[in-house]
């Protein structure tokens, strides 16, 4: 008859392994983390104490199907693969797979794809592609099924999420640009229902203001995307508007690469002309003409954040709702230089 | 009592549909794939026409979990998003999902991910990390799980596979080099052990042959890896040996990069010294300086064929094996023109 009074730790120690190791070995879905030998000694071990697993604490386990759910928008985006590989490189070990789908952020797709997860019972989602408005986070949050945003804060703070400190990295690039004796210096700011877009405008604003650079908000222009279109269309209306800046901080790399193409139209040299930072530090940047000086977002580190508090959610779904803002750095390159004329203080 | 007459194509009648979409209907894992209303009607003639689903053919459906594995060595290979994206999006509308797995080519890393993968009972496998001596294909092969291999063809042929014509590809580079002129043609082969490295490889010596230019062995260096150090360190090979090439071939477009940098630490110029051709294609390499010309790898296609195959295999996994091989197109670009002093013959 099993013992009721025989716990996992009496098997680990009589197998002599950790108790993690022990738990593993013992559940059929997450043995195959263990080797085969230490796999057998814990069964065997469990076999003559004669353990039996507390039904309750059983239930709950077996409730779990160790797989998470990844919506991301667009996988050719290059910030996404190394975002996915930091959540896949966190979850793997701990016995995880990961099911991913792309939305292209349209609604309908997004649908289905999260119908598709919550009938295979994932045990949580890890999103990269919340707006404000977004109906199926509203119900994920009804069903209790655990829910961290990645590479997006919502304003209320609602759910748990990981991102790149944008404000910081906006403030980095401005200090840059001042210090080499920029004074006018615009900024093509993303999609403001993106909270990427809204932090780097804001993180613009203050870093302005550090720097004690009144802010001409002619200087400002939107892109409705974060695109290399979007960035040439932005800096064409710059120039044809007040038109004398010497810097400009693009929203992220895509943007700052139409600045590229849009001062090329224009007969301009960057940065003889302007300088040009932008946002993500995307592969293959340093290879431009002139390579491009970006804020680094450590995108890996962000990924594995991610899943982390996915680990701490699905163990506690009504734990506390922590946000990690992870530090970025500045990536001094070719494409930010002192301006022509320096303005004498 | 349930009428065992009434069949499938009864209830799609009754409700208007498709046999298809009440098969989707009546099955709870892909109901979600067809409109609700839709849905509840075909529920609705099931009930009343007192539909069972034969009891055999059920079986042999919920068997299917409706989802695959996919194996790719690394996510941040800028040739692996398209394909992923190809997969989802040819197996998303038939009601799978993807199971996303990186190995880094790491025998250990993949034996896990595919142990967790198979105990989760994914229908197949789409594999992107096949070498010619693969313990987990055969292992798949002989549990008769479909397998399906991307980017990657084994010599003897034994899994069905889908990947681009690697062969035409460098035929088509060595064509366009020697309509320009040149002669002493280089090549940097990729890694031998993978199909990728000697189909180009083929393909360089066929092309030579095509265009009349006997082939000097002393100009193919051979790389470990398809990577920028790699392509640096055999042209800087290549050039040290009998160095008077004026085009080289290189075997991918990181090795193209490498070969830009050796050019660059060799006081040459590209095209004016040694033009280049690079394959793939990736994304921002015409924003290199010179852009690079290369040859474009439908990836997306690769992809999407692959799951189609995929499908097939799974519907009769017997059936013929099949390989599908993508042809590429070369784009020209900047890194190609003809050599300095064109040889009189």
């Amino acid at each position: 008859m099993p013992n009721p009074r025989v716990t996992l730790r009496d098997v680990a120690r009589s197998a002599g392994v950790h108790p993690g190791t022990a738990s593993r070995a013992l559940n059929s879905e997450r043995r195959h983390l263990v080797k085969g030998e230490t796999a057998e000694r814990v069964l065997q071990a469990a076999r003559e104490l004669q353990f039996r697993p507390d039904p309750a604490a059983r239930s709950l386990k077996t409730r779990r199907s160790y797989t998470v759910g990844v919506l991301i928008p667009d996988l050719n985006n290059p910030l996404f693969p190394p975002i996915v590989r930091g959540i896949e490189d966190t979850l793997t070990p701990q016995g995880f797979v990961v099911l991913m789908g792309n939305t292209d952020n349209d609604e309908e797709r997004e649908r289905r794809v999260f119908e598709g997860m919550r009938s295979r019972h994932v045990d949580g989602f890890i999103v990269a592609t919340a707006r404000e408005r977004h109906p199926l986070l509203d119900q994920a949050a009804a069903e209790e099924l655990p829910v961290v945003l990645v590479n997006r804060i919502l304003v209320d703070g609602s759910f748990p999420s990981a991102s790149g400190d944008d404000r910081i990295g906006a403030h980095l690039a401005v200090a840059h640009l001042a210090q080499l004796g920029h004074r006018r210096i615009a900024h093509i700011a993303g999609p403001q229902d993106l909270s990427t877009g809204r932090g780097r405008l804001h993180g613009f604003e203050a870093g302005m203001a550090a720097a004690g650079i009144p802010l001409d908000r002619r200087l400002i222009a939107f892109a409705r995307g974060f695109t290399r279109a979007e960035g040439q269309r932005c800096l064409i209306e710059l120039l044809a508007g007040p038109g004398d800046f010497t810097a400009v901080v693009a929203g992220n790399d895509l943007l700052a690469l139409g600045c590229y193409a849009a001062l090329e139209l224009s007969g301009l040299t960057c940065p003889d002309d302007v300088s040009v930072v932008g946002f993500n530090d995307m592969p293959f940047i340093d290879q431009l003409h002139p390579p491009l000086t970006s804020v680094r977002i450590p995108h890996y580190q962000i990924g594995a954040a991610a899943a982390l508090l996915m680990l701490e959610r699905i163990a506690d779904p009504r734990g506390r709702v922590d946000s990690r803002l992870l530090p970025p750095e500045l990536v001094v390159r070719g494409s930010t230089a002192a301006p022509r004329e320096p303005r004498q203080e």
